[in-house]
């Protein structure tokens, strides 16, 4: 049988990804839905929000693939036969964007870069004083594979860090907080949260009222994990309490953020258009070929999701 | 004769200066310019910023003490008999504080954070493709102390680094050019150029056009050094001209920043009042009390400026 990938990412431009895929291998076939043909015959999908229950369509389906590290988008919209493989993407340099990320709104917030800002259009000469990482403790929420590399970032530049999980890391620079009995334990130290949480039914809407309330008075809030992560009311009100001193949020319930949304004026949020990693095709094509390879010899497939976890 | 040391900073809050002196050797009497008494008793000065030729009035003056780590100040506005010592103040907390702004100055560059600020403000979302550290080489301008440590800031968070400086440092990670003749070479390798020189006649205006044209073209600038290092209507064209990306500027020739000047409303420059990082009375007065005893005892005064030199 010929060796065959199909695309299922509908409103995302997938020529990178075809093409890099092909270079990984020239043999490989790669389709496009819903351009594919003999759907019977397709064993490997890589996807990306697929269209509700379009796995149906695929008989003889053994691997779905996420485009990224995600993919509550694949269990959102189909039911998956228990025998198919989901697998994510694990990609060391998105790790390290993702720190940088975090490691920079961070810094912006200890050195009041967005209050700099304002006043510049203000023509207004304002020093304020100023906090150091050595002072702040960062609180990495969901402290697994993509947690650790950024924690390791900001350890790296002096910041005191601690992390949230289900298990325990054994780090050696940072201490977790293992499982839900030690979860206020961990709040309460946090200056800064940074919620890298994977998008399950127990994580929607973690970020809120209940949660904010056991962070230290004035902690920061740093959302790089799913929108639907956070109760965007329940942000609002700790910020206008006084309980938050602000947020950067990176990631949306709706992307792009629509226009007239509160947020985008809000003086205490910082707004990034969910750029804190992006994934590039070119770096983990190799990995999803290779998958493909070991679906074929009967071997261990890579990165695969616990489905009962969701990650 | 009783201890004493006279503080000399018009226009400048020094109460938490002589508190600290104070709480270092309760026996120090700390006297504050112009009240001060006898002034042919005084031996040791501390200063910011003195009145023109306000030296001239104590005779017997064996040390002058700058209350930062510039000197100029003392330089610009008084003739300093050959027989009196100089000295600046070293802290490391200082060059920690340095390194860690101008480690945010260049990820918001890269992470392009003053664009996302304005797109927040038309409520526009407009992802765009961002740079690494791994890929982009800071240029230290001053390789000394301070220098070094903020080069060492940088190198901790993946950023290439080279340094420029008049003799050798043979730094294990940070490749130093040193002298005239490898200026250029330092300069060709730069994506971003830190200032952090001191104040000297050789130095004062050298980020000029002649300067900027050397760089790599989008080159971006970031001073921390003094406001009299930069030619600013050079600066202004040549981001106008697309030499250089933009700019990130603590530092300005009168501070602060008169209202009408030009560079608040510059879409490409990024203004911070002064506060790259501030001397604490508290931290650096341990210093400043060791060096009046090691007057007293004849021993060697520590960080002590090299007249020639002027730093």
């Amino acid at each position: 049988m010929a060796k065959k990938i199909v695309i299922i990412a509908p409103n995302r431009d997938v020529d990178a990804w075809v093409e890099a895929l092909k270079q990984q291998d020239e043999k490989l076939q790669v389709e496009v839905y819903p351009q594919d043909t003999q759907r019977e015959k397709t064993e490997f999908i890589l996807t990306w929000n697929p269209p509700r229950e379009v796995f149906q369509n695929y008989p003889n389906l053994k691997v779905v693939a996420s485009m990224g590290a995600g993919v509550k988008h694949i269990f959102n919209n189909s039911t998956i036969a228990e025998n198919v493989v989901v697998t994510k993407v694990e990609d060391k340099q998105l790790e390290k964007d993702l720190g940088i990320f975090v490691l920079t709104s961070c810094l912006n917030h200890l050195r009041d870069i967005s209050f700099y800002y304002t006043k510049q259009q203000e023509s207004e000469w304002k020093p304020i004083k100023y906090v150091r990482p050595e002072e702040t403790c960062v609180g990495i929420l969901g402290f697994g594979t993509i947690g650790q590399a950024v924690g390791e970032t900001l350890y790296k530049s002096d910041f005191k860090v601690i992390g949230y999980a289900n298990s325990n890391k054994n780090h050696k620079n940072i201490k977790t907080f293992v499982g839900k009995d030690a979860f206020t334990e961990f709040l309460q130290q946090c200056d800064i949260l940074v919620c890298l949480l994977p998008l399950t039914k127990e994580t929607q809407g973690i970020l809120s009222a209940s949660l904010f309330k056991q962070l230290k008075k004035g902690a920061y809030l740093i959302n790089v994990g799913r929108g639907a992560h956070l109760k965007e009311n329940d942000l609002l009100e700790a910020i206008n309490n006084q309980q938050l001193s602000g947020a950067a949020l990176d990631v949306f319930q709706e992307e792009p953020l629509p226009q007239e949304h509160i947020f985008w004026s809000h003086p205490k949020i910082t707004i990034t258009p969910h750029i804190a990693s992006v994934t590039h095709p070119k770096r983990v094509s190799k990995q999803i070929v290779e998958n493909y390879d070991r679906m074929q010899s009967e071997e261990k497939i890579l990165y695969q999701i616990d489905k009962q976890k969701g990650y």
